[in-house]
This record gives structure tokens, C-alpha cells and sequence, in this order.
């Protein structure tokens, strides 16, 4: 390598998922080749957001501010909750669906292998948040894996403990989809569960 | 989107090549969720290679001093000199092969449309070497495509004019290919310039 800065360039670009020696070597030499000032605003956008965002002290999303705006809103409706395991899957509700309600991030799902409890998913949190008698109704939408489901059933029976009705995203084939490539048990699932028209 | 600080880094990550809006947003999640440190290192290492590093005086690559390691070393062959389009091409050349001599770096191909001459590839400095008398071989390492033969020749004509024997590298079928799955215009050409064994 012609250049101890470009080999830690390099070095430090594999820390993105999904890029290896040769794509990280391909985004160097692009910023320097094409792209410095657009490389200037990543360094300082990277460095400022990760010493600025932290977690919403309500949702434990990520937010810069104590409270994210959404938890801050009162234009959302605080009588729904939905629970999503990570701020993407938050994200992809958010820009999905018309959900109004508010949202709890679990930063993870039950993993007891993993060392991961109901502690450290802050649940003790979300017990706190049903307490306060102002939620209606927990959404879980947890992904739909083992873990996911085994967490889904944990957060079902804590809304049933204080008296909040649970509810999970349905199941059945996609939309768009084609019966024939639909797995198995996904197929299953949708003939058991039909609904009238 | 929860925060601002993030949507901007999404969106400056969106300047590496091949990273669209849902890659961008993975890599931040990711480097926020678990990467916090490797992400500090990154911006760090960004902005100091894009701030230190220019060009070599004699060679074009990438060099954080005038004159770049390669260059000013004086274990390497200065009768050869190896013609590259780009920093990629000689990092490939220098790790594939055991070539010992220099290189020069045209940093893009002759494409007169494109308003890219002689002149925005460094030629006059690529003269004046040959001109020196030192270089005895010109390697013209330029890619197999149009453009890139078009420079080739172009540089072959330099060489001659200053009495440097010009070469290329050789064409054919690649090692470990299947003749099969090779495209005719290489099949053609390797059968063509068939050697004796």
C-alpha cells in the first residue's frame, strides 16, 4: 500500500457491515479519487452523531434530546404501544402504516443463551409504563423467529398482568406474493387462520 | 425519522459508492447499536486521510509525502516503468505480481468527449521521464476496453518517440477458466496469439 492513512482508511471502513477488504478499498479510493468533500461531511456527520445520540430515556430509541419527539408528542395517541425489537423495524412501521400511537424499542429480544433477560431489554421499564394505567393496548411486533415469538409471549403475559390487551402483527402470506413460493409454514398458518369475506 | 443527527449521517453515508438509503441506514443502526468505537476510529481516520493525503509528484498515486514510498525507494527497478489508469490497478499489479519496478498512475483514460486529454492524465510529467533516459520499458497496464486501448496506443507512440521500448500485457484466456463460459472476442484473440509449448 502506498499510504500508511489509506491502509487505516481502509482498515477502519470494514467496520460497516457487509464490507470486506475489497469494497473498503473501492470506498476509499472513491472518497479520495471523486468524493473529499463528501467525505469531510460523512466524518464529521459520523462523529457528531455518535457522540450526540443516545437512547430515549420513554422508548429507549435512538434520540439526541432526553425525550425523542415522538415520546415527546401530543399528537400521538399514548394509549397505544407498540413494541419492535430494533429502530429500524420502529422505522419500518412508522413509514408503513399510519400508527399514531407510541412506541417502546427492545434493543434486542429473550435470549437467555446470549445472556439476554428481561433486563436488559428494559422491561422493567415497560412494566413501569403499563403501571401507569394510560396504555390501552400493546402492539407486539416482535420479528416473527423463535426469539421474537418467545419475547412475544413474555410481553403478552406482562400487558395481561396489568390488565392491557395485548395484540401481535397477523401472519399469512405477503401481499404481491405467490402462493406457490410462499414457505410452508407460512402457507399453514394463513389456511388455518382464513378469514370470512 | 427519530433524530436529525441521524438522518444526516444516513444521508452522508449515502455518498460511498454502491450504499443506497437502506444500506445507509443498516450501517448506521449498525454503528450506533454495536460499533460506537470502530465508528469514532472511521470518522477520525476519514478525515485525516482525506486532509493529508495528495498526490505523488513523480508517480500520481495516492502519497501523503511529495514523493511516495514506492518512488523514492531504492530497491526498486527505475528502468521499468508500469502505466496504471488508476491507484486500484497498481495496488492490484504490486500484490499479484512480483514486478519490482515504478509506476505512474494516469488517475483516469484518454475519452477526448469526456474533455479528459492528455494534459488531465500528467502526460507532459510522463514525458519528461522518458525523456530523462532512465526508463528503459514501458509497461502500459491500461484496462482491456475501448478507451483504455485508445491510451494504450497513445502512450506506445510516447514511448517510441523517446526510444522506450513499449509493452503490453498479455491477452487470453484467464487461469482456471473454462473455455466454455469465456467470451468469443477473448476466445478469438488467445486462439489467435496462440504460443508454442
Amino acid at each position: 500500500m502506498s499510504s500508511a492513512l489509506l491502509e487505516q482508511l481502509i482498515d477502519a471502513l470494514r467496520v460497516l457491515p457487509g464490507v470486506g477488504q475489497k469494497s473498503a478499498q473501492r470506498m476509499a479510493y472513491h472518497l479520495l479519487e471523486r468524493e473529499r468533500a463528501g467525505g469531510q461531511r460523512l466524518a464529521a456527520a459520523l462523529s457528531e452523531a455518535i457522540e450526540k445520540i443516545g437512547h430515549c430515556v420513554r422508548c429507549r430509541d435512538f434520540s439526541e434530546s432526553e425525550v425523542c419527539p415522538t415520546c415527546a408528542s401530543a399528537a400521538r395517541d399514548a394509549h397505544l404501544l407498540c413494541a419492535v425489537e430494533s429502530p429500524a423495524d420502529r422505522l419500518a412501521i412508522e413509514q408503513a402504516t399510519g400508527y399514531r400511537g407510541l412506541y417502546f424499542v427492545l434493543q434486542g429480544r429473550l435470549s437467555p443463551l446470549d445472556g439476554i433477560g428481561p433486563r436488559e431489554l428494559g422491561l422493567d421499564s415497560l412494566v413501569a409504563r403499563l403501571a401507569e394505567g394510560e396504555v390501552q393496548e400493546l402492539i407486539i411486533a416482535t420479528n416473527p423467529t423463535v426469539e421474537g415469538e418467545a419475547t412475544a409471549h413474555y410481553l403478552a403475559q406482562l400487558a395481561r398482568q396489568h390488565a392491557v390487551k395485548p395484540s401481535r402483527l397477523a401472519h399469512g402470506v405477503p401481499l404481491g406474493g405467490e402462493l406457490e413460493y410462499v414457505d410452508r409454514g407460512t402457507l399453514s398458518h394463513a389456511f388455518g387462520s382464513r378469514t370470512e369475506v
